[in-house]
């Protein structure tokens, strides 16, 4: 497949795939273009499969217009590997899911184990949504130097380091590929289809075994020089608090993260102060965080304790980078922000108490809208932004 | 004044800007313009009073090329207003310094009462450095709104809330004028003519009064949603510390800052653990900063124990920064940046054993190679930068 080779097809693409179908006539009003070379721009699309004629508009008083579709035919496969979990998706050309596969995974297993899993489920979606890919998104959990699709030296993924994932899919599926960093794949999803939709500076904050940031500025994902930008799980919040993996005392990440919680859960358990949180422990011989959100729920003071402390550490953190940033809002999401209202209720507290009232006055602090679908909506996003461009 | 009309005029202004006079030849070479279209934009920068032709280059083998200039009547005025001092310098279109006066101010006087000190040191360089201004640049120690040249809410700065700084020097000279808060305005300075020159992703962190961070995202200021991007004063760094002005505590500025540090030694001095401190506090009835650093040369343990514990404070912020944003330069500027190198080994220290290797690796942190001139040479740049663009 080539790509559009003009402004205008980029604009049209864009405008179909976010807006649905369109007459001739509205699209020509939406460009500015005349009406050859509307036509011509179109015909060039629908060669290279990626827009087609169908239908006849509703009259607007003259002749009936013509609509234009993204093809019917278009499909991007969207991957969010986690550090513990992998879900892959298929969309149609306006991002919509037809399809959506989940799995547990260890990404401490190797690129190796983890891709030959996802190329199977990408192969399940194929055979049954069309074999065809336009383009394949794909957000890994460590940071990627973008314009090689590879990771660099990502923390707790053993055998990743440089390990050629884009070029391993574009051979295998003979399409684009992108791959970006989780976070930011999920910024980018929010920013698409989620609360963040045309917000153009704003931070993502992604709460899951790790914490981690997408920081989008001016309507793009800033990666910074090496593209680990959006690193604050190692930001320090305690100088006497707990050794953190990277080897340093009292990150974020070491005192409020997926692993932080199910770790100080499990130790409630153990010395009894928690009863709800024993009885999750006995029962599947580990406590997750999901069992910490559970057992709020149901009351239990040791669980809401450990989530509201939580969400004050990671306020006091976003508190210094509403001040560095200024963004105009912020985003909340990630596999423990199920753990709802309560944390962010606490985040709140501490960021706007702390934080100066000119930077703090007008930024919402909200919960992911996509929830656990931002990962794969941002690779849809993501990858078909690349296809949909100038080459 | 009008401005430059075309994208071949600022091109051919900021070569010659930056780069002193070249001949019609070399210009040509450089811009990539025909003869002909050379030649009108150079009339029509000359029309404008900011470039003149004159005397011949020398031969490369054919007829002598005539050299081209900026006109050596263009004068900006530059103004870095800070907590405690006024800095105004006049500059040719080359940037450079013909002539500089600064001041002790106190900018809690108002902004009419600095400000009309300013115009006097104004007027007394344009009597004897060219009445006509090309542009007036200036730096505040505040928050602005770079749209509109308005202070917006700044902390300790009674009465410059929403003054209209921008506005009064442009009636009042008749000329452009900038306005941008102070810590942007040194980056612009070391990314045009200091140790940032070519960087396009760094941090410029001033230590004065106050601790403020200018973040250069792309080769442009970033300031964030509301102007006050960069405030990291207020980063926690001990939540048992002293009360901020602000009124949380155990902020950066609380802990380490020109303020803090006078406190400190105050302290130190009245509590006799340093006779240094404490003849300089009989001597001046005061301790500043500069008597701090002048006591660390001296040997004294109690200064340089308070300017390596601020530096440790300040690389824990810095830590959390580089993670965030993976800058590719850190600048230590500002008035207290002349505690130098015992500061810097401090700062550094903490960067690079709490930070990531990928984000550290090849992060050069280095002292401002302006100095004190940062902030003139930067408002120059500003002003210059808006002046020598397409209006």
């Amino acid at each position: 497949m080539t790509r559009p080779d003009s402004r205008s097809q980029v604009a049209l693409l864009r405008v179909l795939r976010d807006e649905g179908p369109r007459s001739r006539a509205e699209l020509g009003d939406l460009t500015g273009l005349t009406r050859p070379k509307l036509m011509a721009e179109i015909a060039r699309l629908e060669q290279l499969g990626l827009v087609r004629h169908g239908g006849q508009a509703a009259s607007r008083g003259g002749r009936r217009s013509t609509m234009v579709s993204i093809d019917p035919h278009v499909r991007f496969v969207a991957v969010a590997i986690g550090a513990t979990s992998i879900d892959v998706a298929v969309t149609d050309g306006h991002l919509g899911i037809l399809d959506r596969r989940s799995e547990a995974a260890d990404v401490r297993q190797g690129p190796k184990v983890v891709l030959r899993r996802v190329a199977e489920l990408v192969n399940k979606l194929r055979a049954e949504h069309g074999k065809a890919l336009t383009g394949i998104g794909i957000g890994v959990p460590g940071p990627v130097r973008f314009p090689d699709g590879v990771l660099v030296s990502p923390p707790l993924m053993p055998g990743w380091n440089r390990y050629p994932v884009r070029d391993n899919f574009a051979r295998k599926y003979g399409c684009p590929v992108l791959v970006d960093n989780d976070v930011n794949v999920m910024a980018v999803g929010e920013q698409w289809g989620g609360v963040a939709r045309s917000v153009d500076n704003f931070l993502f904050v992604k709460i899951g075994t790790g914490i981690g940031c997408g920081i989008v500025v001016h309507g793009e994902v800033y990666r910074g020089i090496d593209g680990c930008a959006g690193d604050i799980g190692h930001i320090n919040v305690d100088p006497d608090g707990p050794v953190c993996a990277c080897g340093n005392t009292g990150c974020l990440d070491s005192v409020f993260s997926g692993a932080a919680l199910s770790r100080d859960a499990a130790a409630a358990a153990g010395s009894g102060s928690s009863p709800v949180l024993a009885a999750r422990l006995e029962q599947h011989g580990t406590v997750t965080p999901i069992d910490v959100a559970d057992a709020a729920a149901e009351g239990d003071p040791v669980a809401v304790r450990l989530i509201r402390q939580g969400g004050r550490r990671l306020g006091l953190v976003l508190s210094g980078l509403v001040g560095f940033m200024n963004p105009s809002l912020i985003v909340i999401g990630g596999g423990l922000s199920n753990l709802g209202h309560v944390l962010l209720a606490d985040i709140r507290g501490v960021v706007y108490r702390r934080s100066l009232p000119m930077a703090s006055g007008n930024l919402p602090i909200v919960l992911s809208e996509l929830g656990e679908t931002a990962g794969v909506i941002g690779a849809a996003a993501t990858i078909s932004d690349h296809v949909f461009r100038i080459s």
